[in-house]
């Protein structure tokens, strides 16, 4: 098929590259020329405007945006006038779903569909595949199926995976939807879908990424008993000293638990590389961004009425490594001065 | 009564008063000469050693230790020897449960009486009373009655209180623990009891501490959406701007509700009180400690397999308040670039 | 003054009695006729229909809206077309702050003023006052000044507490909004403040409450040593049984706290009521309910991007109470199933 | 080597196999006859008790317990006279770490090891290898090292795992440890640093678990709008039903998310195999099992004094799935009923 990319960062410049290994035919076009240039030497056709995007696409259209969830509206507005009935107009970044229910009905007033597509992956998904999760109408996503197939973590793969991980033999899908996620796309449901299910994916991800990250702290903290401790009324001591002196080595320990454990995972693997090589891991600040969907998650969660406590522990954190809980912690050192007088230690924190 | 009071910190010095209002005498000791100055002014008698302490007393003698819970050990180390069957060590400080069942044995074989108490009230207790929670031998409580009247939340403060506090009138008890009850003491159960009731005290004090601060920390920022906000694709904008436009006097807030609303309490009194002398609590560093008793509470639900989630969150944010979470945050942003090549905001944390 | 009531459920009712107490003239309206007939009795003026009170009151009209959030709409529905300019609508229930600024503008448009008020107090309110937190344009408010203070926590009442309660003199207040807080209201800012601050006050509300439940469910399972403990592979045994000996008397507890403690509040007046009249609250199935402001709380920290992990943990502890965790907790079973063969206890959960 | 395994359990019996499998001659032992002879029918020599088990095995000894947690103390009992300097006694089960470090002093002093070892893999582990986490002396785990080649996550299938993980070439591990961690097994440090390594993994087993069972759950409610909802003033209706109107099929995006995305693992694989079997999951009650690992985590988290809030929220979600919250929820229904009137729901709780 032949399809126009619209944002070439990391993630569109990957798509429009495993896309042309499958032979799909790209039209590219970001808003930085040399992003253009790269993907024209790598063998896709460069489009200077958006213009001359829409003139070197045969219709019916297939447009599809990668850019941030800030600009799509934008990308949308700029398009607005050149889409004609039948095109077909692709969010694959990670809006929210509830503004791909609203631009679907605005696409689709004029014939336009709209089709949203949650992507996990990241810089590994050009050479693995990526996950896919669609939505939008069903026809639609049908008719797009050869570019799923094509960026989606391949068969091969899959089968080998579902080999290795099953404990008994799970067998063919028997029936279609089955069949594509073991293929690693799937077809969710009508608009917003495909979103809602990438943030929740998101949403599991900072919990996963939480029960690492606490976990190892805990070990690395194992030699606590070791340490001369803070004296004085305000801290408690620790009873049992003689229970805290491992020094363990977290990058072994992420390691061996990607070798047969119940926590092993992709994820894992990340870990352990990233302790291997930064055991310290004296490169980063701590300052964790978030990008909205773990947010978006928890917000799902309670207008459903479901707890969600982990997810919500996990988000929290976040907002706290960025500084946020400092004025309720000042609150708390003003209430404990002011009814029992005790002055909390006043050093800087800890980077 | 008469009795020794070993240890004249803060709560042990207003102790001594408080009991000398009442006509109590007390011998005072401490390892600094100045304390036992200071309150020999005040009318109390001075011991300069613990032996001296002894020989002032009749027997059976009572000795008070205000001492922090890690000097416990050692103080009665100190007094063990001088100890005669019949005596009564009263521990008023924040020890653990466990040891105060340890200790009871260990006086209990040399026929010495162990009482534990745990006391809230603060820096206020003097002049208001104070929360007296009581374990031990019950006859051994009852003979010490005019003390722990004395030290209690008084018995017209009591009645006041609860005259505007209910709906309906409550009636006197109907039982003797019950008319302890509002007179601000309580004799809890056996050795330990007082002290564990004083824990779970302060576990649900760090719970109510942190709902105001958390409460009053989200008022805080709720002109977040007349602040410029950070661009790029790692942080969500804020989708409602116009929502978040207000800008409010905190200090005024947590006054208007100390006048008939829900949540007023004494401790939003002195939270009022700060952010009334100290509006942005400028003083304080934001790091939070804590003295165990909040430890203990959630060990003591894990134990009993009983959830606390309020308890541990309020726990925690004072572990993270020190900068306890950092490495577990840096794992964070490890695996973000691992996996997605997404570097966080490498700027300090705010203080 | 004179004003209309609409709505003369329970909230609605007494604040009427309230302010015909202090002077003011009513005209009320209820779905309900015998609601009417009840303050009619009382010395309210009934108006059997929205028509007959708009008669009934002179211009510019002021009317207050008592219904649950989910009618106001419907209400301001029947008003539109009998609202004059300079007429004063007030919403005193516990509507969204975000319908509040839609509302303001939408009747703003006509000349209308839109008050938001927040009313704290429950059914102790009558006697005791309420505390309101107010929205609007602030010379309204100022002109509505009668109301609010027939309405507030009176004077006498905040002097007396604020004695009891302060630990050393705050003062008089040296602006005014500082003195109205003092008497029980305050005018928050503009449209939807009052609502804000009420949410929030409701968000602290719930976290409070959750500290209380969370630390008397675990002194009420502190004789868990005594029992029988399950056996076998999948529950860990009580390593500790001698330390949970003890029979705790949560009223009498709950009792002694609120004299002299730091954890006393009007809260806690009434939970000691409560478990004086019903130590095993037998007569609740404890699926608690909630009415927005938790909910709206934790959206209003998620999108301001400030951590609130006891607001939340309390909110979810309700939608846990009512069931809503029951599938996520099957499919940990399940994923134990699977993995370790576990099978977990089937027996149907305790009431 | 050779080897007595006492407990022929699910998880002795599949070790048994699998040492058998490589050439290892076991000794095999169990309080039931018939677990004896299924292994002895596979190739084992039974011993019908442990005199006869001793007497079946050259000197040093190795004796391999794989009993419940709370059985270990009466197995050591039982060796205790029966052992001799030199020999070797391995806990293979999920002990808790104290009383490693306990057992290793009392044997050592009679010159007998021991070594614990943390084993996870739960059934899959006999065809896919253990994942081992050691302590003890190292010598004597060195000594023992055919023993975990022979049970771990063997080499081809590390390197085939590793190769499917890496983003890039990890190498050949540069160290011992390393390189035994890629191998699937690790020497963690002295006694008790095994189990404590195989703790805080069940910890983060409790977290990841937890984050799936939510986020699927969420997933689960998203077509809450379709749903007639509650009414009156207790429960907040939907705002935005349009927004939930979504059918999730989630065997098939569990599936999905196996190919390619983020938060691929082992784990998953699992949840996708059980949604596929029994998508309602109505086999399970709901009442999930703790075996002690995460209420350990969560206590040395405290002891380290950092903060655990997802590990945390995931152990009291199983609490609560036993009915251990339901007192704190009737205290909330209880205080909403003292300060407002209000009568909660009292339907019993769903299942």
């Amino acid at each position: 098929m032949q399809l126009g990319m619209i944002g070439l960062g990391r993630m569109g410049a990957d798509l429009v590259r495993r896309l042309m290994r499958h032979g799909h035919r790209c039209v590219v076009h970001d808003v930085q020329p040399a992003a253009i240039d790269v993907l024209q030497n790598a063998g896709a056709v460069g489009a200077a405007s958006i213009d001359e995007m829409m003139s070197l696409l045969e219709g019916p259209r297939i447009l599809w945006l990668m850019v941030p969830a800030g600009a799509v509206e934008a990308a949308l507005a700029d398009l607005w006038s050149r889409l004609a009935p039948g095109d077909i107009v692709i969010d694959g970044g990670n809006s929210y779903c509830r503004d791909d229910m609203k631009r679907s009905v605005e696409l689709g007033s004029k014939g336009i569909h709209f089709v949203d597509v949650g992507i996990s992956g990241g810089t590994s998904g050009l050479a693995r595949g990526y996950c896919l999760m669609i939505g939008g109408e069903e026809d639609v996503v049908v008719y797009l199926t050869p570019l799923f197939t094509a960026l989606a973590c391949d068969a091969h793969d899959a089968r080998e995976d579902a080999g290795k991980h099953a404990t008994h033999d799970i067998g063919l899908a028997t029936d279609s939807s089955a069949a594509t996620a073991q293929s690693g796309y799937l077809y969710c449901g009508l608009h917003g879908a495909g979103h809602f299910v990438k943030m929740i994916h998101n949403g599991i991800e900072y919990g996963m990424m939480a029960a690492y990250a606490e976990g190892l702290n805990i070990l690395r903290c194992a030699n606590v008993g070791t340490q001369k401790q803070e004296v004085g009324a305000e801290v408690t001591p620790l009873r049992h000293p003689e229970y805290y002196q491992y020094t363990f080595d977290l990058a072994d320990i992420a390691e061996v638990w990607r070798h047969g454990s119940v926590i092993d995972s992709w994820l894992l693997g990340k870990v352990a590389e990233m302790l291997r090589t930064d055991p310290t891991l004296a490169q980063f600040a701590g300052r964790v961004s978030d990008s909205g969907e773990g947010r978006w998650s928890v917000e799902a969660a309670i207008d459903e009425g479901v707890p969600a406590p982990v997810l919500s522990a996990a988000l929290y954190a976040r907002f706290a490594s960025r500084g946020q809980s400092v004025f309720a912690d000042k609150l708390l050192s003003a209430m404990r001065y002011a009814f029992g007088g005790h002055l909390d230690i006043a050093t800087p924190r800890d980077a």
